[in-house]
């Protein structure tokens, strides 16, 4: 019998490595002499960097950038196994929960530190660059991020813009003869999973920057600044970037990516499944058990159980689902291919205390799962 | 296929029947054309009656008494469907939670409300009584059960000693000429768990005093009171009941109780399982399912779910239990016959909101338990 077990992290608790050993811990249990592969799992959101890392057995490396108000941070980036690959979780270096909750304004945020990053990972000599850009407290166009890697955006003085949401009004020419010459040579696989468009009502504005701490007149600034932005790209370089689908994510960056060569926009669930070749893994398996933190309606929404339980059913296998948590509205998951779910929690319990049983319950409820499935085997 | 489902009650939030329905819902929605037999188990202790009276289609029957301190309460027993059988709690009338706390005082109440209640289910003309003897507040040899029923215990100046375990010093003669003719009719099945001899050490007063609110002091007065007992009714009746295996259960109920006719101590689980005719049931079952509140290594001793399984597994059947928690030394319960085992919590919740979703997370439970079961039968 050959089990894949391909979960997700469970925040705050576990990482994707460390569920899918519990997993196997407690299968083992009942099935000792079964063939089974952990494959750390991640959708491009947090954890993602953490996940591939594990999966190829690379590693973190540490790295100063300068945050979103433009003090610095300690940031990192991962490197895979075969050190071809670096992956980076913009939110590392330009992420909401670096920018205390009062000083929250997309006005003022970069994505500078994220450019740094991308900058960090050419230094690696590294073939691609999977980019995860979930959590971000920009809404910058990916400006900064650009300024990081060699461009060069003007006012009408000739003076460089600056950093901010608030800056991109200015922007007179764009220069991007001097972008790092190492981006042609690499390919970034941008997990992305919203369409949104750069501009308007369902732009990156008027979506997204609420939630960064913009208000409705800094909406109207910040919606101004990305179309002028857009307009400027597409009148000095070419570039029709406004419209493309997920042009609004990450508050532009979606768009802003464009500028660089060899940049795509995909699926953050499926661009893992690709890169981890999940599907070779599950073609000759008997079962799949994937998981993660919190499942509930949203979970369909490109959440790495789905992702995973959709390659599964491609070559009809069988998939259990282990959660942390299960919402009342989850019973959606089993028309994405989720055949049953089980959560882990064994008694109430403060928070704290749940998390930290997180690693036992686990290996608990593998284990009753197994001897279930065998229960039904002997029949 | 055919599943009996055979789960004790949810304390505090589910009765056995509405366990085993809300189970029968879950696995309905998976398998709609198995066939479901719903049995309301029950060990002996809490929820006996009310478990009974659902398994046979019997009724509650409401009847005032004397409490533990010789206040009255409203009580009840249960009637069977086919009105041959009455099921009585002895902490309904004679229960440690009908004391306020600062009131607990063994060397002061009395079983005379049980003895009320045996009265009552002769009124009724029933053939056999059930007796649970859980969960007392008296310490006085079941005494004021045998006053209830007409036996009579005077001290040297022939006046009728009083209630309370204290009164036990002063008997000097006994006269059970006048217990209740129709006990002889009768036969009473007492659900008794404890091997407990009536004195000493691990008597009575030693072992359940404390627990019902006697100091070291009163534990002495107690010991020795019923030691007294014992003495006058082996000289004066000629039963020695002092040593009998379970004398010392309910505050020496259980050695006041052989002065009756027709007397008979079992496992509280044996007594349920043989009167709803269990094995009858499973017999030809495919799938057997129980349950409980809460499942720990305390299961093991005589709890409803281990009866179930041990019955089960006389036909070699496969047992799954549903368990409302489950605390992390369960796993005993592998080795008495539970194959696996799954809790429903699916969230965490104050203890108010989980109790109140008890239901829909057994059914959720149960049906994901159904889902895992269908996916390896089509292996």
């Amino acid at each position: 019998m050959k089990i894949i077990i391909a979960p997700d992290s469970f925040k705050e608790s576990l990482s994707a490595l460390e569920v899918a050993k519990a997993i196997e811990i407690g299968f083992k249990k009942i099935f000792p002499n079964a063939e089974y592969i952990c494959i750390p799992m991640a959708d491009g959101g947090e954890g993602t960097v953490q996940s591939l890392i594990d999966a190829t057995q690379g590693k973190i490396i540490d790295i100063e950038v300068t945050a979103p108000l433009g003090n610095k941070v300690n940031a990192f980036i991962g490197l895979s196994g075969d050190e071809k690959t670096a992956i980076i979780e913009m939110s590392a270096a330009s992420g909401l929960h670096l920018v205390p909750i009062e000083q929250r304004n997309p006005l003022k945020t970069t994505s500078f530190g994220t450019g740094e990053l991308i900058k960090s990972a050419l230094d690696l000599g590294v073939q691609k660059i999977i980019l995860g850009i979930g959590g971000s407290a920009t809404n910058d166009a990916g400006v900064g991020m650009l300024q990081a890697l060699g461009a060069k955006f003007l006012d009408y003085q000739q003076q460089t813009i600056g950093f901010g949401g608030e800056t991109l009004i200015k922007i007179d020419s764009i220069d991007i003869s001097n972008l790092d010459p190492r981006l042609k040579q690499v390919s970034i696989e941008v997990a992305c999973d919203v369409s949104n468009p750069l501009c308007g009502s369902l732009g990156a504005s008027a979506i997204f920057g609420p939630q960064k701490g913009a208000t409705p007149e800094m909406v109207k600034m910040l919606d101004n600044g990305l179309q002028h932005f857009a307009n400027q790209v597409e009148q000095q370089l070419g570039f029709a970037i406004a419209k493309i689908s997920g042009a609004g994510a990450a508050g532009g960056m979606g768009a802003g990516l464009f500028i660089l060569p060899n940049v795509k926009l995909k699926s953050g669930i499926k661009l893992i499944t690709d890169i981890l070749a999940l599907p070779k893994y599950i073609e000759d398996a008997d079962l799949v058990i994937t998981g993660e933190g919190c499942m509930d309606s949203q979970t369909i929404k490109g959440k790495t159980p789905i992702g995973v339980a959709q390659t599964a059913k491609q070559f009809n296998k069988p998939v259990i689902a282990i959660v942390g948590s299960l919402r009342s509205d989850y019973e959606v998951v089993y028309d994405y291919g989720i055949d049953a779910v089980f959560p882990i929690i064994t008694e109430i319990n403060s928070i704290e205390k749940t998390l930290k049983s997180a690693q036992s319950n686990l290996i608990s409820t593998a284990q009753n799962i197994a001897r279930l499935y065998q229960l039904s085997l002997i029949q």
